[in-house]
C-alpha cells in the first residue's frame, strides 16, 4: 500500500464524519441535509489550507495532493452516478400515465421558463448584454441549466408530511417532478455535449444526444430482457443488483466516452430501464445503501472541497440573489400559469407552481456534470449561488404547501412512512 | 470529469461483471466465488496487454494507466479494510467464552504449527537452507503467516450444512475459527511491520503493535460508550452505520500511518471494538452490502489484476503443491493433536483439524498486506499457490467434514438459513 492509498482514509473517515454531522445539524435548522454536506465540504477544504507539516497540530489538515484529489473525485463520481441511477430506478411509469398530459406540459414550463429566466439574468449580470461571446452565453445557459430540475425527493417528502400525495394536485406535482426530471437530463445532455465543439456544433450535438438516447433504449431492452429472466429464475439475488451496477457504470461511461453526453444521463437511463421490474425495489435499495454510507457524502462534500472562493466578492451576493428568485419564480410562473388550462382553480396552480421550486442534489449534479463551461475568465461560478438556491427553496417548499393545504383541512397521510426517495436529504432515517 | 475518471466506470463495470460471473461458476463448480473473482482479475489483467488503440475491438481491452491504478488500489483496499471490519464486528465474545481455553489452545496451535512449516518449507524452497539473508528470512514467514488464518465464513457454513454448528465439536471449532483470527491479525501486523526496519528492529516493532492495541481499545472504548449512548438515542440511524465507517476509516489509517502496522489490522480492531452492540448487526449488514456491491469484487479481482505472472515457471509448481499440502496438514496436525488433551476422542480430534483448513478472504489479505515483503530478487511470490491453497482447502473442508459427521448421523441443521457471514464466499444468496 503506497503512501498515497493510506492518506485516503484519513480523508474517508475526515468526509464521512464532517459531512454526516453538519448534515444532521442542518437537518435540525430545518435546512436540507446536502446543504451541511456540502458546507462540510468547503470546511474541510479551507481547514486544509491551514496544512503545515512541522506543525503538530497543523499537520493534521491534510490537503490531497494530486492523485489523492483523483481518487477522491473518482469516489465522488460514482456518488452522483448512483444518485441519478436512483433517480431512473425510481421512475414510476404508471403514476406518469395517470397525470398524463397535464403534467408533462407542466414540467416542460417548469423547466423552460426557469432556463430561460436564470440564463437571461446571469448573462445580463456577466455583461449587461454588450458582449456576445460564445463562453459569455455558455456561461448563463450552464447556470440557467441548473435551475431547470425540481428535487422529486424534497416534494415528495412535503406532500406525504402534509397528506397530500394522493390528491389531484399532489398527483401531479409528483408526476411533473418526474417527467421534469427527465426533460431536465434531457437539456443538461445538450448543454454539456456543447463544452468541447461550442454551439456552432449544435447539430452534431443533437445527432449525438438522439444516438445516445437510441443506443440506451435499444441495448436497455435486450437488458431489461436478461434482468426479466434472472429476476424470475434467480429472485432477490445479489447478482442482480451486482450486474445492475455494473449496467449503471457502463451506460456511464458509454455516454461519455461515445456520444459526449454526461456520465449522470447514461446512469440515469441505466435506471430508467431497469425501472418497474419485480426487483427494481431491491436494486435501488442497495443503490440507496452503497450511496449514503459513502459515495455521496464524498460527492456532496467534494463540491465543496474543490469549489474556489477566490473570485468571490460583492457583486456576487447581488448574482445570487437574482439567481435564487429567479429559479423561485420561474418554477412558480412556468408550472403555475401551465396548470391553469387543465382545470385547476387559481389557488391550486399557484400549490402547484410552489410544490415544484425544490431543488436539491440533481442542482448538483448538474453543476458539477457542467462546471467547465463557466466562461474562463470574467465568468461566473454559480457553485454558492446554486447552495443558496437549494437551501431557500427546500426550505420555502415545504412552508409554503402546508400554509396552501391547510385551509382545506386534509388529514395528515403517512408522514412516518418510509421515505420513497431514501437518498432525499430529509430522510426520517438519517 | 477528466479522462481518467470516466474510464473508472469502464473498470469499475468490467470487474462487477466479470468477477460476479465467474464468482458463480465457480460456486457452480462447488469452488468458493473468492477463487473467480481473483481468475476473473488474471484474465481482465491479460485481456489488457491485448490493448490496441487502433484496432477496433482490441481498444476495448483496456489497461489503467497509472492514476486509473491508484484509483482502483484505493477501491480495492477500502474493500478488504471492511472484510476485516465485518469480520472485527461478528467478533463473538460470548461464543468464545463457551469453548474458552480449548478453543484458544488449538486456535494458537492451529496458527503455530502451519505457519512453521509453511515458513520452513518456503525457506528450503528459496535456498536450501544455504542463504540466511534477511530478505529470504522475511520473504518465508511472509508465505508461512498466509497459512495462519481460517476462514471462519467457509467453516460456519459447512457446519450449518451438516447440522453440526450448535455441536461441542462444531463450537469448539467456531471459537477455534474465530480466536485464530485474532491470533493471525496480531502475527500480521508483526510481520508486516518488519518491513521498514527488518528484524533487526523487531522490539520497536513488537512496541509499536502493542501501542497500537493499547491505543485502539482505549480510544474504542471512548468510542464504544459514545455508540452506546446514540443507539439508546436513536437506534437503527444511519448515522450510526456512517459514522462506524468513519471510525473504521480512521482505525486504519493510523495504524498504518502512526504505528506501521497493516490498515487491515485498523479495520479489524475497529470492528471488534464495536461487536456485541445492539446495532452491531445493523451496522455490519450495511458493511456487507457495501463490500460485496462494489468494493468486494474489485478486492478480488485487483489481486488477480496486478499479479505478475513474469518470474512463473516449472519449480514454481512445486512451491504451490508444497505450500498447499502444508498448510493442509498445518491445521490438521496443530489442531488435531491440541484437541486431543481437552477430552475428544482421536475421531473428534481429527475432525476439529479438518474443520479448521479452510482459508479464504483472509488468506489474500494478508497476501496484499505483505506482498512487499517478498524478497525482490529470487523471491517466491505465493500468490497462485495462495489461491490453490484456498481452493482445494475450501473444497476438501466440507466435503471431510460430512464425511467425518455422516456416521453419527446428526440431523441436517438450517442448511436453507441466512448466512451468519453474508460476504463469505459461498453465501447461499450471492
Amino acid at each position: 500500500m503506497n503512501f498515497e492509498v493510506i492518506n485516503i482514509f484519513y480523508y474517508l473517515a475526515v468526509i464521512l464524519l464532517f459531512s454526516k454531522a453538519l448534515g444532521l445539524l442542518a437537518r435540525k435548522a430545518g435546512l436540507p441535509q446536502v446543504a451541511g454536506m456540502v458546507v462540510a465540504g468547503v470546511i474541510i477544504g479551507l481547514l486544509g489550507k491551514l496544512h503545515d507539516p512541522d506543525n503538530f497540530f497543523l499537520q493534521f489538515f491534510m490537503k490531497p495532493n494530486e492523485v489523492e484529489s483523483d481518487v477522491l473525485r473518482a469516489f465522488s463520481q460514482v456518488g452522483v452516478v448512483l444518485i441519478l441511477f436512483s433517480s431512473g430506478l425510481e421512475t414510476n411509469f404508471s403514476d406518469l400515465k395517470k397525470s398524463g398530459l397535464a403534467a408533462s406540459v407542466i414540467a416542460s414550463f417548469g423547466v423552460a421558463v426557469p432556463m430561460a429566466l436564470g440564463s437571461l439574468g446571469t448573462f445580463a449580470f456577466l455583461n449587461g448584454f454588450s458582449d456576445f461571446s460564445e463562453d459569455k452565453i455558455l456561461n448563463a445557459i450552464f447556470a440557467g441549466t441548473i435551475l431547470a430540475a425540481t428535487s422529486v425527493g424534497i416534494t415528495v417528502e412535503t406532500l406525504k408530511e402534509t397528506g397530500k400525495l394522493s390528491g389531484k394536485v399532489g398527483q401531479t406535482i409528483v408526476s411533473a417532478a418526474i417527467i421534469d426530471d427527465v426533460i431536465g437530463i434531457i437539456v443538461l445532455s445538450v448543454v454539456t455535449s456543447l463544452q468541447g465543439g461550442g454551439y456552432s456544433q449544435i447539430y452534431i450535438t443533437l445527432l449525438k444526444a438522439l444516438g445516445f438516447f437510441v443506443f440506451s433504449i435499444g441495448l436497455g431492452i435486450l437488458f431489461r430482457l436478461y434482468f426479466n429472466w434472472e429476476e424470475r429464475k434467480f429472485p432477490h439475488k445479489r447478482r442482480t443488483s451486482i450486474f445492475a451496477f455494473a449496467m449503471c457504470f457502463f451506460y456511464a461511461f458509454c455516454a461519455e466516452k461515445f456520444f459526449g453526453i454526461a456520465a449522470i444521463t447514461g446512469a440515469y437511463m441505466a435506471g430508467v430501464m431497469l425501472s418497474g421490474l419485480v426487483d427494481t425495489s431491491f436494486v435501488d435499495r442497495k443503490v440507496v445503501v452503497s450511496g449514503y454510507m459513502i459515495f455521496s457524502p464524498i460527492f456532496f462534500s467534494f463540491i465543496g472541497i474543490s469549489a474556489d472562493f477566490s473570485a468571490f466578492d460583492l457583486s456576487y451576493v447581488g448574482f445570487a440573489a437574482i439567481f435564487v428568485l429567479l429559479g423561485i419564480a420561474g418554477k412558480i410562473i412556468g408550472c403555475g400559469l401551465s396548470a391553469k388550462p387543465f382545470g385547476f382553480t387559481n389557488k391550486e396552480s399557484f400549490t402547484v407552481g410552489c410544490g415544484m421550486i425544490a431543488r436539491g442534489e440533481v442542482a448538483l449534479a448538474v453543476y458539477g456534470a457542467g462546471k467547465s463551461l463557466i466562461a474562463a475568465e470574467n465568468g461566473v461560478d454559480p457553485l454558492v449561488a446554486t447552495i443558496f438556491l437549494i437551501v431557500i427553496s427546500s426550505v420555502l417548499c415545504p412552508i409554503l404547501l402546508k400554509l396552501l393545504f391547510k385551509d382545506k383541512g386534509g388529514k395528515s397521510g403517512n408522514a412516518d412512512g418510509e421515505n420513497v426517495l431514501p437518498l432525499a436529504e430529509n430522510g426520517n432515517n438519517a
